[in-house]
């Protein structure tokens, strides 16, 4: 069979995640990297950067299309334009404003005869299939999700935008003994402070006044005011030692009784050290869902919610069912 | 929108839980209960029992028949004539022989024009879709399954089969500390004896040579002699009392290293306090699909891996993108 050959649009830390998949899949072929900037300064692992301006002369010579531009402004933009000349997927990850990216998408998709993934990667994304199943199997019940620990990219912006602060990284974690109830089965009611805690590292400018940056940030509606947060201020050598990773992760749990009294846990976590590198390796089995579905003539926009998971493995649906299932 | 017609065919643990998820689901109505047991013998929640013999009358008044034959015997012999009269989903848990399975299930469907969804419930069923999610999405990595604290059937039966034991269960049960180091993302290489251990508990009858029946037990080839294995002894009382519940669970991960030293770690576990209640609540919600996917063109056999998580849910995919994506 030949491999299924993949373009990445736009090239940060997704971009180089999803690189680096891509390369080490054997049934996958990097074929080129748009880039908004001069491709001949783009360092890249695979030597693939072309102008992003040449994208339609591409049209012909790419399967599906990973948008990997690092907002969700970007991939508004992004997504509707470049799927009028490819298969796309993307990582959209505005959970509100997902049934009107949805919309936009599906009508590109479908006048150019293409098919769209978005918003895959892990939540939205892996954890979504699970609240889906979770709760497709327990109709009876509690859901759960509790993020981190890990970088909370929204709210490491939102220090950094004060005033007086040098460099900024916010972690979000979950309130462990609160975690590990509802794990063991509990259906807890949780507010928004018993299920996780907010942990700021920061780096102040000479001179920055230390008490009113931290008052800021303990009440600052909608990021911190509703939390137990904890500021740090420390050095910028302890941050650029300690705070350059990106991990993150999280639990879905979903709680159902199947009859009184009869009690039945379904949970999921993911670990993880790299933010980016896990969400690029989801979004290269994404695609190849996507070159698959595209085959057999699905058209349109879709989420991982219509992507049967067995087409998301390099192996063969006779190999998946003789060894995995 | 009309709803789904369901019909069960058998009435042990897994009928009686799959009806009461029926009777549970807004969109399904059951509509009968095929027996092989004389039908005005059979106590049920619905009061749908007829005659097995029936069955071809049943061909244009149930959308989908579920399965629910004990062993993987029934099922061999029973898929595949009931997908002559309908769509279907069963339980066939026997991993080896699912490709011979699927192969005849297929045939059969295909020539009757009906779709099947063979293997369903959680292993093979929802832990076969995390195995396949975890290697797609991590494919340089290892995978573990652990099993249990749960009473294994077969165990349970062997233990049974033993002259002199009057009554007995077996709970297979992880090794702990195995487990929590796997999920902690420790790449162990671990034996047989270093994943499960069995624990055993035994009414004896009347004049058993304890000490001849312990041995035998620990040193049974396949079921025991490869495992750390504890033999309790209780009196029948005792026995009803506490371990006449099913309960099961376990759990999958996926470690898989996405660069040099970066490690993510992906898992999910199942603790249930009764393992036919859970299974019938997926094989209820694998119905939906069935359903969906049959008029939607769908035909032949399948398993869950082919099957859009969505579909299982009683929601519309609209609303499933705006509330739990």
């Amino acid at each position: 069979m030949s491999k299924i050959r993949i373009a990445l649009n736009g090239y940060g830390n997704l971009g180089r995640a999803a690189e680096r998949a891509v390369l080490a899949s054997k049934d996958l072929e990097l074929v080129a990297i748009f880039t908004r900037r001069d491709p001949s300064t783009l360092s890249t692992a695979s030597g693939r950067a072309v102008s992003i301006e040449e994208m339609p002369a591409w049209k012909d010579r790419v399967d599906v299309c990973l948008n990997c531009g690092g907002s969700a402004t970007d991939l508004e933009i992004q997504t509707p334009q470049a799927v009028r000349y490819f298969n796309v997927v993307d990582t959209f990850d505005t959970h509100a404003r997902i049934p009107e990216h949805f919309a936009a998408v599906d009508a590109a998709a479908r006048e150019a005869g293409h098919l769209a993934l978005i918003s895959t990667g892990w939540d939205p994304g892996i954890f979504s299939l699970m609240r889906v199943c979770g709760e497709a199997v327990l109709p009876e019940g509690s859901s759960y999700t509790f993020w981190g620990p890990g970088l909370s990219q929204g709210h490491s912006d939102a220090l950094r935008r004060i005033p007086g602060v040098a460099a900024a990284v916010q972690y979000t974690k979950p309130v462990v003994e609160n975690e590990e109830r509802v794990r063991a089965g509990e259906r807890l009611e949780l507010t928004t402070r018993e299920k996780h805690t907010r942990e700021c590292w920061i780096v102040l400018e000479e001179g920055a006044n230390e008490a009113e940056i931290r008052q800021k940030i303990i009440s600052m509606p909608n990021y911190f005011a509703d939390y137990d947060t904890t500021v740090n201020v420390i050095s910028r050598e302890e941050f650029e030692r300690d705070h350059t990773g990106m991990p993150h992760g999280g639990t879905v749990v979903r709680i159902g009784e199947t009859s009184p009294g009869v009690t039945q846990v379904f949970s999921f976590k993911l670990a993880l050290d790299s933010n980016p590198e896990f969400t690029g390796s989801v979004v290269v089995a994404s695609a190849r869902a996507v070159a698959r579905m595209a085959a057999e003539g699905t058209r349109g926009a879709m989420t991982l919610l219509d992507v049967p998971l067995g087409k998301l493995s390099a192996e063969s649906p006779e190999e998946l069912r003789a060894h995995l299932l």
